[in-house]
Order: C-alpha cells, then structure tokens, then sequence
C-alpha cells in the first residue's frame, strides 16, 4: 500500500499504529521519530522492523506517508521541518482531537505540494507509553476523517483505505461539526471526570477521612478517565471552543438537577433518572460499549 | 448461624444476599417478601430453597433476622408491620444507602423490643433485577455497619459474622460520618453522570447530531451508571442533604476549572490534570478497581 511510512510520536497510538502498520504489512518500510530514550527502548521490544530516526532528515525525504502522533502543541515546529524535507505529493495526517485549530494551522504553515488529511481515531486509554499499545487498538472503532474543500479525492481515498486496512470504521465529517460533536462525547466527559476527582481530592482534605478507599460505589469509574494524559488532554481543553459552552449547558444542568432535590419534586427527578437510562441501551446497540454489567469487572 | 431469615423485597441485593445465604449455609430456612410476580418466578429459577410469602404474617413471626432489601421510601410501611408480627429480640438490618434517615426513622417508630444493625453493602450494579444477583457480590467490598449509642455488642458481632460469611469486608461508622463519605464517592458521582448524560442529549437536541454514536470516547463510561435505577436513586438523592454541599464545591471547582481554560493558565492546568490522576493509582491499590487498562473491556 505505501512504500515508506514515517510516524512522528510512538506513545499508545504511534504504537498501536505502528504494530498495526507491521501486523497487516502495510508498508515496506517505517520510520519511527521519536525523541524519548525510555521510548525508543520499549518500542525495540515490540516486533515491527522500524527503523528508528532522530530527526526529520534526508533519510524520509521520499516517504509516501507521515502520521504525526506527538501532542498536538507540537504540531507547529514539526510542520515546519516537514515543509523544508518532504518532496512533493506526500500525504500527512495526524491523530489529534480537535480539528479546527489543527486545519487553521496546517492551511496557514502547510507548504503547498504537500498534502494533509487530518484523522481522529476514535480509540484510546487511561494509559499512555508505547508498552501499551496494541496493534487491535483501532479495531471496529470508529475513524474520522476530515472532509475539506479542494481536497484530492485520490488522497481521500488512501487514507480511508489506510485506517480500513488497521480496522477502523470510517466517517467524514467537517472540522466544525467534529469540534461540536466531540466536545459533548469525549472532551466534556474528562473534564467533567477530573473536576469529580479533584472534588473528592479536595472533599478528603475538607472532611480529614480518608474517602478514597471506599470509591467501589461510583467514584472509581471516573478516576479512570481522569487519569488520562495531562499533555493531551491540556491540548485539547485550550483548542476546542465548544467546551466552554458545553460546560455552561452542564453547569445550568446541575442547577436545574440540584433545585428538583431541594424542592423534592418527585415527578421531576424520576422522569430525569429514566430518561439518563435509556442512553445506555442506545450505546451498547451502537457498539461504543460492551453490554456486560459493570463493563464486564470481576 | 440463624434458624430462620426474612428477605424483604428482592431485586439485585436481595437475590445476592439469598444466594449468598444458601450457598454458604447460613439459614435453616429463608423466607422471601416479594411482590412482584415477574421478580418471583425469576427468583424460582435460582438454587435457594427460599419460600414465598404474601404479606408479613404469623408464619415469619420467629425469623432471627429480618434483612431490609426493598427501595428506603417503603421503609416506614414495613415497620410498622414487623412491630406487630415480630417477637421480641428478633434483629433487623437494611442495605439502604443513605443512613441518618433510617435511623431517624426507626428510633422514631420502631417497636423497643426489636433491634435494628443498619448495613451498607458497597456493591451493586446499574442493573436492576433478581436474575442478575450473583452469591458473589459481597466478595472483598466493603461492608458499613453503622454503629450507634446503646447497640447490643452481641447483636453487633452477629451481623458482622453475618457480613463476613458472606464475603464482605468490615467497617464501622457512625450515620454522619457515613452520609458524608458516600455523598462524595457515590451520590454525587451518580449524580455528575446522570447530569452528564441529560447535557449530552440536551446538545444532540441543541445541535441535530447523531452524536451518542461516537461515545466511545468518554461519554460511555458515564452511561453505565446512569442507567442505576431510578426509585433507588431517587430516595438517595431526596435523602442526603449533604448531596448539596457536594454540588456546590463541585460547581466551584468547575467554574475554577473554566476560567483556568479561558485564561489558557498552562501551569495551573497541567499541575490539576497531574494532581487527579495520582487518584487512579491509589483506588487500584486500594483494591477499589481492577488495575487493568480501560476497565479490561476488549
């Protein structure tokens, strides 16, 4: 399919594209850019034949395809390196979670004989480093991919081929409306699990008793979210706008939830509670979760 | 260990708790108080020799122990009818979640020649039902038994061997205390997560996006807990005041939290983000979570 791939960032999902890209030998070659030692040492113990570079340098001058994979605060300072390098034609997309800044900043700095499509692999973890990446990670989940103007439908068309080969099931989908979309389904939902957190953090200190040790009752499911990458995640919050509608719709939300306790309205706080329940059952059909109680703990 | 136990209202914890019993050979005999007809002949499917009774009547009046497992809003129904049947020295225990209003409730109107060990079993599951009871349950999660002024010691121990047997780990507090704890690591979580799930549908309305569809990036996690059910929830939430205060330090973290956004206050964000996911770790070591990555789903 590609003759050279570079992956620019091999933490979870460099690695996990990596391991797919070797899996499903999609490339002859792949180049692995990545500036941590710690890194580069786990990601030797992976079976995938990359060849690791320490710079972007003549060697990738004529790579098909370029995946950055860094936290997208470094998107800017890679793009310029890639413009004096990459020849023409070459096709790059990255994996970062909010688009309209990532397109602003491309079609601003981009040189333009080099083409990008931006992706967002819907697909992650708690977890962060190479070790745990896994070449099934994209695997019947879901892939956006940016539909821009003036895009070439020949590039389009490989990279949708490229993440169908790794597994993903795709989608297009316009910068702003992905912003919109994933305000409310992922970047609202952190937020929302590190604000718990840092409420049962800051509970503990209040109450001096140490409540942590009894969170099985609903607490620890949002540690888990809320131990998500502070680099990626600080990203996103400060580059998708819509998070801070989204937190005033939830904010409004909560008051509206705290005065039908206040004022015990029973009709009120049961139609709210059934309602919530049915958003379960929508996710498990639509396979964004397994149906398993309790997601299957033992 | 009892001669005779009564079940009283026999859902998700009730089935537990009866397999639980029969398995480890706990009772002689075990009646169940159940009204619905679709829960008992679910219950008939399961090995547990229990026997289905109608009403509180003469043939329960001898149980050594009587376990409270219904919704807390029909709590003061069914003491009053144990005050009449019920002889003297006979011990009761709930599984209710919030403990000052029970408490409250029974010194007010429970007859003085019974006595009352209130418990809290941290288990549960956002599925209702006897069919999903599993005699496991209780296995290593925390059990509160709430201790009060004038309890009998003996009354004391023989719950908690009861507790014990059935796999649960032991703890003592006192109503307040309990009330505080839980309203941080389990009221208000649920609640966050029903709050989380209204606002997403709020938006799919707001926006005219298909946008459930792509939960698998956060929003899922909270899914599961809102689809707890809802009368259970509801009494929780009308029945401990602390809940507010939770709300309100909550809101003030989340204001806090939207201002360091809009300042894009770098240092204030990482060191937040940072600070929260120290919490993962310590919930796993506490044993409140399996360690593995995204809850082991595949």
């Amino acid at each position: 399919m590609f003759k050279k791939i570079l992956i620019i960032g091999c933490g979870l999902i460099g690695s996990s594209i990596l391991q797919a890209i070797h899996s499903k030998k999609i490339s002859k070659k792949i180049f692995v850019l990545e500036k941590s030692k710690k890194n580069i040492s786990k990601i030797k113990k992976i079976k995938s034949n990359c060849k690791f570079i320490k710079n972007i340098n003549n060697e990738v001058s004529d790579v098909d395809l370029v995946i950055l994979c860094t936290p997208m605060s470094q998107y800017e300072k890679i793009i310029k390196k890639l413009n004096k390098i990459l020849k023409s034609g070459c096709l790059i997309t990255d994996v970062g979670s909010t688009k309209q800044n990532i397109i602003k900043l491309k079609n601003k700095i981009l040189n333009k004989k080099l083409n990008w499509i931006s992706s967002h692999p819907i697909a992650g973890s708690e977890v962060s480093g190479p070790e745990h990446g896994n070449k099934n990670l994209f695997s019947k989940k879901w892939c956006v991919i940016l539909k821009e103007k003036k895009q070439s439908s020949k590039k389009i068309n490989l990279i949708i081929k490229f993440w169908k080969k790794i597994g993903s099931k795709i989608v297009l989908m316009n910068s702003i409306n992905h912003d919109k979309i994933f305000s409310i389904t992922s970047h609202l939902p952190h937020l929302i699990a590190y604000n718990l957190i840092k409420t049962a953090q800051d509970s503990q200190k209040i109450q001096r008793k140490k409540l942590i040790q009894y969170s099985a009752g609903g607490l620890r499911d949002f540690s888990r979210i809320a131990a998500s990458n502070e680099i990626m995640w600080r990203d996103i919050f400060f580059n998708n706008d819509n998070i801070i509608k989204a937190i005033n719709l939830f904010t409004k939300n909560l008051n509206s939830f705290k005065k039908i306790i206040q004022n015990k309205n029973n009709k009120k706080l049961i139609s709210r509670l059934s309602n919530s329940k049915k958003v379960r059952t929508q996710i498990v059909q639509l396979k964004q979760d397994i149906a398993k109680p309790d997601f299957g703990r033992e």
